[in-house]
């Protein structure tokens, strides 16, 4: 077997810890090794990739040796631009694609399950 | 043609009359013979799996000829030890997985359409 | 590069304004000859595409030229009925298919990404 690969899709901030919860969820189901997550924010939800010291961000920080085995955070340059979010304020392992709707495009042509949780 | 394949995705209690109103409409214009659809809840919409002497439940119920001729309602068991749901006290047609999430890829890397009502 | 091709599912009339936003931002960033935007609509959200003379009806207006490159407008004729919307009322370059449903379906079984904002 060649793995799963999945993209979350936010854009809704209040779905953070939904987002997360189904991460952790995944993981432990498939094995770290099994799968590639790829967690995709644009709207408002790019807000949730602010460095702010708060619960979040501890949750997301617990998640780093996960991050580092296959969970990218990706945020949208637009987004980002049209919530006046400045990308050095963004958690430091969060990548900026130019567009997030055409990074859930390009993502499933390459064979991504797409989930909107 | 060999038919078409979907899952449903549901993690809000309030999409439930939605959903199965797309499945009825989908069925009437495909052709039961033609589609399978699969009915994945996680999250609080595990909790419409429950049964209940209620209006949601009659509905389903009606549903069971469809269900037997290509509908299935799967529930997620992490939402449901989260919610505090009893896999005893589901209708006796709903199917258990381990992870909602994982139902969801995997479902789609075989070719399955996503549809979040 | 054959193009992509991309599904967007609305149906929910207060999530307007994100479609058209990311169908522009998406068009932006891939160009207008290598991306496919098809969005349906169905559900409440298919009162959207009544001609009325609003702030909605002029960007959708202002997209003609895109639309005319690529970008289709697609109700779900179930969805009109439902909400007692006469077919003769829609903007002009809508079309109307007997399910959203469906449509969302055979799309992903061609290939179409499918977002749902």
């Amino acid at each position: 077997m060649e793995g799963y690969k999945v993209i979350f899709h936010i854009n809704e901030s209040e779905k953070r810890s939904t987002v997360l919860a189904n991460v952790n969820n995944l993981i432990k189901d498939l094995g770290r090794d099994n799968v590639i997550v790829e967690i995709v924010a644009n709207g408002y939800a790019v807000i949730d990739y602010v460095l702010e010291d708060n619960e979040y961000n501890e949750t997301i920080n617990k998640m780093t040796s996960t991050y580092k085995l296959g969970v990218r955070f990706i945020a949208c340059r637009n987004s980002l631009v049209g919530n006046k979010v400045d990308e050095e304020s963004l958690l430091s392992f969060v990548t900026v694609v130019p567009s997030g709707v055409s990074e859930l495009i390009k993502k499933q042509s390459e064979g991504y399950a797409y989930i909107k949780p």
